[in-house]
């Protein structure tokens, strides 16, 4: 992959002032109509051994274009909000939104390439991540991200002399210590590394470039013309492109499917016997959520369902068992205008709980497969897609030590009938009802199948579906909470028990 | 204040139910009419000992009204991220947006209250704290905010009773630790404490509310009435109730100010002299910004100006100087849907940077007083109250060991068209100027006086104004970077030294 560059490009003095009033005229104006249109976000990952340039580069840009519209994110090691959340989500929190122009120095890539030189992750880990971080980036291309990646890359005596270079220049001698000369003896170990990883995630639509680094000039004139190019003509683009997706329909033969196959019309459950289970599983959940392993562990609780199936009856039901300081309720309505800015997951991704914490989304990312799919709020493409992005998301989250318990509350039609006119009648019900859901209910047959699609594609072993039967209230309500418990449970016992049994416990005045 | 609080108030449990079938009727209601209207948002704090029914009281109303317009914030032990900022800012980045409820268990009250009882903080500190609380408090009520603070009540009695109540009661028996029964001992340090700091904070524009705890009933009932009367109350409000405010004009005697006073019209610094002198300083804003001590502190610099003062080119020349990884630019813009929906500051502390870290504001929350009170896009109320806010907000970042260094550029009125005509004819400043530039022209005089008294109202000694002559750019831009320069190092010095000079440095690859 280096071969082009190990040719020794430099660019004279001459050429570069040439080059650099033009280039600068254009990257202002390219920048300007980003910004004017903030049709896509930018995302530019500047990567490469010590001493390759980077900052210097960044630098330069900063100095070439409009900074106010940049951001440079750098990671260094991860705060304690971020270590006690999915490995991704510091990169999430730090995307740019659309039109500006994001720097990652350091990024994904960062840590898997420093993880196999330092602790020799194994070949099937880094492949696993670079599929991962595949994934995600397709995802953000999807999503219209324009992604450009940079490798300064540094032939071994090339680093050898920047290095010393700098160690000499008084203004970046600072900048080169023990660590990095240290460092250059695993040059070899490094580009390995690199090498393998970047050829693994050298995608179409988020391609390495490569660039010999030691020539300041050659490095940062490359680095800003390409910025450019693809800026403009991703600018000039006038058709958005999405990865393909397979249209199908599943040929409904017999008419059984996993909601059909619900037995919505049981035994109603007793009030006695309701309640006793349902102080029983309160009763446990209270326990598990005080458990000292559960600061741990993070609960995430998902619940759609058809209109008036009683998802607020059910989410009060297990937020009575739990302390208001532990959890937040996140009711999922339109997007801000931050959130449209972002990729689709982002607005879910900014509630992930810390460890310890519990956070209940009230309707979620499954909005994309059922309420935007059913009203094409979004393209088959975008729908169609979600499904794979949805379980990589969660996948992460599991990967984060988060238990994920989703909940689809199924309803009869008839029933749903009943508790809409019923609402209406219960004055303090009775904002709930509101025109869309009388309108929701005329696309029954639609929202079925979009369920069915959803339970099939995203009930994963990591994250599997429960199917509630909610004609009958008190039945579902103990389902969810014993689920929720039994869940919890298991995922504790995986947990090394905590060192200590003592409570954290001390409660503000 | 807690006289009438311990009248032994109860309510049977038939006045209850009673109460309560009107009572949830009515507050779910008040939520739809609040959320739909998204008018202001409710804070809820809710304060007291151990074992007042702090937790049940917001459980109870989680289940008598809408959940999902509910946050609960529990604030335990600050974040990394939280410590390496102004106090305050973990409670700025929790304030509900409008439209909805937080509850505050714990707030800013419960650090005061257990400062004073655990550590003796001093009656004078104590004080300024309470000040601080309640221009704090009436800054948020200026803002539209309704404030609601909950003070539940025991008497040593009581508290001993119910504290063994809970230990009694298998569900709640965990919530009593030995922890408690300890702070048991210092119910009237505590008591005493808390009903000063209640005493000294109980303002027109947030009122306490004590509430005798013992009784399950009598509290939440009593709780929830009052929340809901002053959200109706709020509600059927037409006129905005602001803090009066003197409005004043300082006649101009002799025609003489601060900027009348500038000599812009200086002999131009030479081409060499600039070199040099640049050199200087960004080599000594260099060094200071990696100094091990700058991790121990966060610089924040505040450019503001005329239009082609030269904001941009300042910036980039302190930039230079910097890593790209060190800092962020935040160009002030017009507010995003979530930024609206909060205090005026709030969209300013969200971008308040870590310590060791830099933040540049390409204009500022000095808009309120300059812009917006020039295009009167607020009320003069709003703009004048705005000065104390400021110095208010200023004086948390140097608590919180920020270096606030602020400039106002200021060029002639024959500079400006200069710069004007110069911009449009070379191509890639173009996009520069825009017809609200030439607009703002028209408003010289008005920025001239706006400029003038934010100087005198906000050049503090803890963050006071630089004001630099910017006809000449090579002098503005030498005199901005000595100024970071001066500030920064005076700052470090009066840290301590850092207990080992080495670096962190470890890159990313």
């Amino acid at each position: 992959m280096f071969e082009s560059a190990e040719l020794g490009h430099r660019i004279s003095k001459h050429a570069y002032q040439r080059e650099l009033a033009t280039l600068r005229t254009e990257l202002l104006d390219a920048q300007f109509k980003l910004k004017q249109s903030a049709a896509f976000p930018v995302k530019v990952i500047i990567s490469g051994p010590d001493g390759s340039g980077k900052g210097e580069t960044i630098n330069t840009l900063y100095e070439w274009m409009d900074p106010r519209d940049l951001s440079t994110m750098a990671f260094a090691m991860p705060t304690d909000e971020e270590r006690e959340r999915p490995d991704m989500w510091r990169f999430w929190r730090a995307l740019p939104p659309r039109g500006r122009i994001g720097i990652f120095a350091g990024s994904w890539y960062s840590i898997a390439i420093q993880r196999r030189v330092e602790t020799g992750l194994h070949e099937a880990n880094i492949e696993q991540k670079a599929q991962q971080i595949n994934r995600f980036e397709e995802m953000l291309a999807n999503e219209g991200a324009l992604i450009l990646k940079f490798w300064y890359h540094l032939s071994k005596e090339a680093q050898k002399r920047r290095l010393k270079a700098l160690a000499a220049d008084p203004r970046t001698a600072w900048r080169v210590t023990q660590w990095n000369w240290d460092r250059l003896k695993t040059y070899d170990k490094l580009q390995q590394a690199a090498g393998h990883i970047l050829s693994m995630t050298n995608t179409p639509w988020a391609p390495w470039n490569i660039i010999e680094a030691e020539d300041d000039r050659y490095r940062s004139l490359t680095t800003a013309r390409m910025l450019l190019d693809a800026i403009n003509t991703r600018l000039a683009e006038t058709t958005r492109h999405v990865s393909p997706v397979v249209k199908s329909r599943k040929p409904q033969l017999d008419r059984r499917d996993v909601i059909s196959e619900l037995r919505l019309e049981r035994q109603p459950m007793g009030r006695r016997t309701y309640d006793i289970e349902l102080a029983r599983w309160q009763g446990r959940l209270a326990e598990l959520s005080r458990d000292p392993r559960m600061r741990k562990s993070a609960l995430i609780c998902v619940f759609e369902g058809a209109d008036a199936a009683g998802k607020g009856g059910a989410i009060r039901r297990v937020t009575a068992a739990l302390d208001a300081r532990q959890f937040q309720i996140i009711p999922v309505a339109a997007p801000t205008d931050e959130e449209r800015a972002q990729p689709y997951l982002w607005r879910f991704w900014r509630h992930i709980p810390r460890l310890g914490r519990i956070a209940i989304f009230d309707r979620s990312w499954y909005g994309r497969v059922l309420v935007e799919r059913v009203e094409k709020f979004c393209s088959e493409e975008d729908w169609r897609r979600a499904y794979s992005e949805i379980n990589d998301f969660e996948q992460q989250l599991v990967d984060g030590n988060a238990v994920v318990v989703k909940f689809w509350l199924q309803i009869s039609r008839e029933e749903q009938l009943r508790r809409f006119e019923e609402r209406e009648k219960i004055a303090f019900k009775r904002f709930k009802i509101t025109e869309e859901d009388w309108r929701n209910r005329g696309k029954w047959e639609a929202y079925h199948d979009a369920v069915c699609d959803m339970v099939d594609q995203t009930s994963t072993a990591h994250a599997p579906w429960t199917l509630v039967e909610a004609n009958d209230k008190r039945h579902a309500r103990v389902k969810i909470l014993k689920t929720i418990c039994t869940r919890l449970e298991s995922a504790l016992n995986r947990l090394e028990p905590s060192e200590t049994g003592k409570r954290a416990g001390k409660r503000a005045s």
